[in-house]
């Protein structure tokens, strides 16, 4: 195995789940993509991961070294390698696309909120928070493993590929709330930078949505904005 | 002034908030609280800082190394010192429960989505994050100076106070979504901790909320769940 003992990096064509949660979902939902599982000497394996890996014919291999050098939070006694995986967003689905997004908690945040609304394409367009970094996998609880991603160089890139899609930017100066928009099967919600939004241009395509909101504070946080606007979407699609 | 340049602790009379747009927060909206705030020799003036400490008489010290020793992050060029202050909730205004919420993060963007949706009443169950911590402060972006907050040792103890507000407790065992809940001028929304959720015992104490999601979920992060839920209320009650 390449990169062992390695703290990650970007550039790495691999990277790491931390916790039994997020390992358990690895395993389940990206079984061909797991190298292996470290697991800590204190490990208690209540749920049956080696049992799982097992079955799963992935190596299981104890090591405290792994954690010290791999676990930055010093809190987890279980932690995968995977591979990365090239993803395609599928065409008859909805889309999410983040422009920009810059902090790794707020992307895995609204990864994990993707899943719990049966949202299952990510579009992240760079510059951008790296998708891949075990801290956004964290944050994600696993759900990463769930949903299709894909990473553009422009949002004029992804807009090609995906055309027929309704576009539905989230601005400050957006005219409808979340929820009074129509229900539309084929939708792209799209979220701009926490702290610059997404540029005017954008109030030039689609239908722009605003989330109402006090005169008192400036603008949500974004995984806030974006579960907010997610859920209103999923509900009146009667995705959940 | 006490606790001169120490690191923050619980048991402090004071607090710090980092950045500017935090303490400008305070300052407009807790003048009498501020005690006194730091400019890095770094920091640029463009907004008027320094003249609103002076129309406020609040002093404003040039140190570098207040922020060496406050400033954990790094990242900052403004300091404020405040005394923490005693609240007492709204009693004909909606409130937000928190029972033993554990992340300041979640805490901190909890009570800046309340200022963003007009909901200006803070109850916290102890043990629970520490509301006047830096941290949290910072993941309001100074809303905590926007409503009010106490802290209680129990839920009997929050609703022996406010026994007239009507309860809704969010629920993975919930029986309504938000939305779906009737309009209520008074009502209290329950949110449980982290990885726990709220007790069994909320099932019984008046009308059960569940946010709908995914199978593949087990549940939303908490400052998610109490967005959307949070949103669904200010929109039905008109309070955005």
């Amino acid at each position: 195995m390449t990169n062992k003992f390695k703290a990650y990096k970007k550039e790495f064509e691999i990277s790491y789940t931390s916790g039994a949660y997020a390992t358990f979902e690895l395993l389940k939902k990206r079984t061909s993509d797991a190298e292996c599982v470290y697991i800590h000497s204190d490990y208690r394996d209540d749920d049956g991961l080696s049992e799982l890996c097992n079955a799963l014919n992935v190596p299981l291999v104890q090591s405290d070294k792994a954690f010290s050098i791999l676990n930055q939070k010093g809190n987890s006694y279980v932690l995968g390698v995977f591979r990365k995986y090239a993803d395609a967003l599928a065409v008859d689905e909805p889309h999410i696309v983040l422009v920009n997004p810059s902090d790794m908690g707020n992307l895995g945040t609204i990864i994990r909120t993707m899943a719990g609304l049966n949202l299952r394409n990510l579009a992240v367009i760079e510059p951008a928070a790296d998708v891949w970094n075990p801290k956004t996998v964290r944050a994600s609880m696993g759900s990463l493993f769930h949903i299709r991603q894909c990473v553009y160089a422009s949002f004029d890139e992804y807009q090609t590929q995906y055309p027929l899609h309704t576009l539905f930017p989230f601005m400050l100066t957006g005219s409808i709330a979340p929820e009074d928009a129509p229900p539309c099967p084929l939708f792209t919600l799209i979220f701009g930078n926490e702290a610059s939004g997404l540029c005017e241009a954008f109030a030039h395509i689609g239908q722009s949505v605003k989330i109402p909101l006090s005169t008192d504070l400036d603008s949500f946080n974004l995984s806030i904005a974006a579960g907010i606007g997610m859920y209103a979407f999923a509900r009146n699609n009667n995705l959940v």
